[in-house]
C-alpha cells in the first residue's frame, strides 16, 4: 500500500480537521473523542488522531477524564486551548484607538482604548500610535505569562474598506480616502507576520453581537447593529450572517437623508442621519461645553436641560425616520443600538419606537424591537479578534505543529 | 426483484424528471435526448423514459429530426410544449386590471388591461370585474384554438400581502386592508380550480425583468427594480434572486422619508416618497387638469409647460434621495425604473444620477445606472405568470399525465 497522501486524501484529511474542530469549539459541553465521532459520523480512530494534532499543536486541550455511570474508560472532555493562539482585533474611530487580544477560549487577555482626537488626523501618524498599542497589547499578554502564537489581525475602520486590496476608500470623519493599500507596517512590525486585514467597524462590532446573542435563545436571528460615533455606521444581520451588500459596502445608515435642505455633512452632501444623530452633533445641538461626553449629555437630559433634551429629541426622531426608511426596504424590525448610543438606548428608544410604528408601512402587523447591543465598549475589536479565531477553526492545517517523526 | 417503487425511488424519479425539464427549459439551443443524458449525467435510457413522460403529458415537444454530420440516428430536438398549459397572471393596481396568459414557451397566448378608478374601491366588487376579465382572457384563448390546462394564477396586488395564508395586509392606495382571506372566489370560477396565490405587484413585476434581463449578457444580476403608480413599489433582486427580507415586505421605497414635515400619506406618516414622485402627486403638483395621465405630463415637460417641469424636478429629486438611501443602506448601485416610470426614465434618469452622485458615500467608487426597466406594460402578469409555469417546471410530476395501461 502506497501511503504517501495523495491530494485528494491530503484535502480530505484537511476538511475531516475542520469539521473535528468545529464540532469541539461550537459544542455547548465538552465532548469526548467518542462523542465528536458519534457527531461527526467520522470512526472513533480517524477522530482520535485527528484530536491528538489538535492537542499538540496546542488548538485544543483536554479537561480531567470524567466517570461516566456506565463501564469502560473515563471520558476525556475536550475544549478550545487556552491562552496558545490569539486573534487581535484593533480599532480606529474619530476620538479614539482600541485593541483587543482574544484567545480560542473566548477569554480576553488583553484590551486596550486609547482616548484621543483623530479627526483630520494623519493616516502614518496614527497608524504609529496604534502599532504602540499593539505592543502595548502583546507586553501585556506576555507578562502574564503567554506566548501565544497570533493567528491574525483586524483592523475595524469607520468607512468603506476593501479587505482583499487593503484599501480604505473613504473615513470622512477622519478625513482618510483613498488610502491604497492602507500602509500597515508600524503594525506588522509588532504582530510575527500575522495577516492584517482590514474591515468596516459596524461589521466587525456586529459580530460581536451575533456570538454574543448566541447564548440568549430568544434574541433574533436579523437585526439591524447601529453603531453611532461622530459618524453613524449599520451592519445588517440576516440568518446570524453577515449581508454584506454588492462590496461590502452595505449599512451606510449615518448618509441616509433625513432632510435634503439640513446641514452639510462631511461626505459632501447634506442633511444626512449623521449631522443630526452623531455624537458631535448631539453635544452641539446640547450646546454643552466642548470637550463633553456622551455622559455628560446623559447628565444634562436627567437635569432636564432644555437644550439638551432637544438635541436628544431631534436626534431620536431623525433617527427613527432613517431606521423607519431601514425597516421599509429591509423588513428586519429588530434594532440594537451600540457604540455610543449603548448610553443613549434607554433615552432614544421610545421616540425610535414611535418613528417606526408611525411610519413603518408594515407597522400594525410588525413587533418592534430597539434595545441596547449586548456588547458596548469594543465591540469592533471583540468582532475582528473573534472573526480571526474563526479563521482557524475553519481550516485548523496551517496552524499544526510540525508532526512528529515517526517513532 | 420487487419492481413496486419504494419511496425513495418514487422521490428520486420525481427529482431527475424535474432535473430533466430544467434542462430543456433552460437550453439556449434545444437538446436532444443524448444532449440531456450528456448534461444531467443521467443515462440515455432514463433520460429518453422520462422525456417520453413530459411529451405525453405535453409539457415538452419533438421539433423535426436534424441530421448531424457524423453519422446515426438523426437527433430530436426538445422544446417546451406550446399552448397545452398555461400560467395565467392578474393584477390589481389603482387605475387599471391586467391580466396575461402564456405557455410554457413563453409565448403570449392573451393579455388584457382594462382601465379604471380603484381608488378607495369595493374588494367584492373589483374582484368580480376581475374574474369578469379572467374568463375574457381564457375566452380569447380557446377562442384562438387552444384548450390549455392552468397551471397556476398569480394574483399582484400593489401592498403588503401573506402568500401562504392568501391575506392582503394592506393596499393603501386601494383603501383595502386585512382582507385575511382574500375572497378570490369571483376568479375561481373561471379557472377550472388551479391554485391562486397573491403576491406583491413590484416583487412580480421584478420577475418579469429578470427573465427579459436573460438574453442580454450586459445587464446586472443585482437590481432595484422601481414600480411606480400612484403608489412606488420596489424589488430588490440579489444574485438573479428576489430579496423578500422577513415577511416578503422589503422594498417599500414609497413610503421611504423624505420630509418628515412633508404631506400626510394614505399609510398615515407624513413626507412619503410617494407624495411627491407617486402619479396622482405629480400630475397634482403639475397642475394638469382631472384626468390627465403621465404621457399628458411627458407632453407638457416637452412644451417647457413651467408647473409640469417642477414637478417632475420635484419627483426627480425626491426620488434620487430615496434611492440613495438604498444604494447607502445595499450597496447595489442599479436601478431599473418600471410601472408609469417606464414612460419617464429619460426625464428623470439625469436628476436620480446628481442625486445618487451627491448623496451615496460610495458614489466616487461607484459606476450608477438608472435605465428603463425592459418590461412595461403589463410586468406583474408576465412575471405572475412565469412564476406558475416555473412551478411545473421544477416539479412537473403533478402535471403528468396518467401513465399509459402497460400493452
Amino acid at each position: 500500500m502506497d501511503t504517501s497522501p495523495a491530494v485528494g486524501q491530503h484535502s480530505l484529511r484537511e476538511q475531516n480537521l475542520a469539521v473535528v474542530a468545529r464540532e469541539i469549539f461550537a459544542a455547548h459541553t465538552p465532548p469526548s473523542r467518542a462523542e465528536v465521532a458519534t457527531a461527526t459520523g467520522l470512526t472513533r480512530a480517524t477522530v482520535s488522531a485527528l484530536v491528538d494534532r489538535l492537542i499538540e499543536s496546542h488548538i485544543v486541550a483536554e479537561l480531567a477524564p470524567t466517570h461516566s455511570r456506565r463501564a469502560g474508560r473515563p471520558a476525556v472532555p475536550l475544549v478550545p486551548a487556552s491562552a496558545t493562539l490569539v486573534g487581535i482585533g484593533l480599532e480606529i474611530n474619530v476620538d479614539y484607538l482600541s485593541g483587543t487580544v482574544l484567545d480560542l477560549t473566548g477569554a480576553t487577555l488583553a484590551s486596550i482604548t486609547a482616548p484621543g482626537d483623530f479627526h483630520a488626523s494623519d493616516p502614518a501618524r496614527t497608524l504609529r500610535l496604534l502599532g504602540d498599542l499593539t505592543a502595548d497589547l502583546l507586553a501585556h499578554v506576555r507578562r502574564a505569562g503567554a506566548a501565544p502564537r497570533i493567528a491574525g489581525v483586524r483592523l475595524a475602520l469607520p468607512g468603506l474598506v476593501e479587505s482583499q486590496t487593503s484599501t480604505l476608500r473613504t473615513a470622512p470623519n477622519l478625513g482618510w480616502a483613498d488610502l491604497s493599500p492602507l500602509d500597515t507596517s508600524a503594525i506588522a512590525a509588532h504582530v510575527d507576520g500575522a495577516p492584517i486585514t482590514l474591515a468596516n467597524e459596524a461589521n466587525l462590532a456586529a459580530l460581536a453581537q451575533l456570538s454574543r446573542l448566541r447564548t440568549d435563545d430568544s434574541t433574533p436571528d436579523s437585526f439591524l447593529y447601529v453603531s453611532a460615533d461622530v459618524g453613524i455606521g449599520a451592519a445588517i444581520v440576516l440568518d446570524r450572517g453577515l449581508f454584506l451588500g454588492g462590496r461590502g459596502w452595505s449599512g451606510e445608515l449615518g448618509h441616509v437623508v433625513v432632510d435634503p435642505a439640513g446641514p452639510a455633512c462631511s461626505c459632501g452632501a447634506t442633511g444626512c442621519l449623521e449631522q443630526y444623530a452623531g455624537t458631535d452633533a448631539l453635544l452641539r445641538a446640547a450646546r454643552l461645553p466642548r470637550g463633553s461626553t456622551i455622559a455628560d449629555l446623559v447628565d444634562a437630559v436627567s437635569d432636564c436641560d432644555a437644550a439638551a433634551v432637544a438635541a436628544l429629541d431631534r436626534a431620536g426622531h431623525a433617527l427613527g425616520a432613517a431606521l423607519a426608511d431601514f425597516v421599509n426596504l429591509i423588513d428586519v424590525p429588530t434594532i440594537l443600538l451600540g457604540g455610543a448610543y449603548s448610553e443613549l438606548a434607554d433615552l432614544l428608544e421610545q421616540v425610535v419606537l414611535t418613528e417606526l410604528t408611525t411610519r413603518v408601512l408594515a407597522a400594525r402587523w410588525s413587533t418592534f424591537a430597539v434595545h441596547r447591543a449586548p456588547v458596548g465598549t469594543g465591540a469592533a475589536t471583540i468582532g475582528g479578534a473573534r472573526q480571526a479565531l474563526a479563521d482557524v477553526v475553519s481550516d485548523p492545517t496551517p496552524w499544526l505543529a510540525a508532526p512528529r517523526p515517526p517513532g
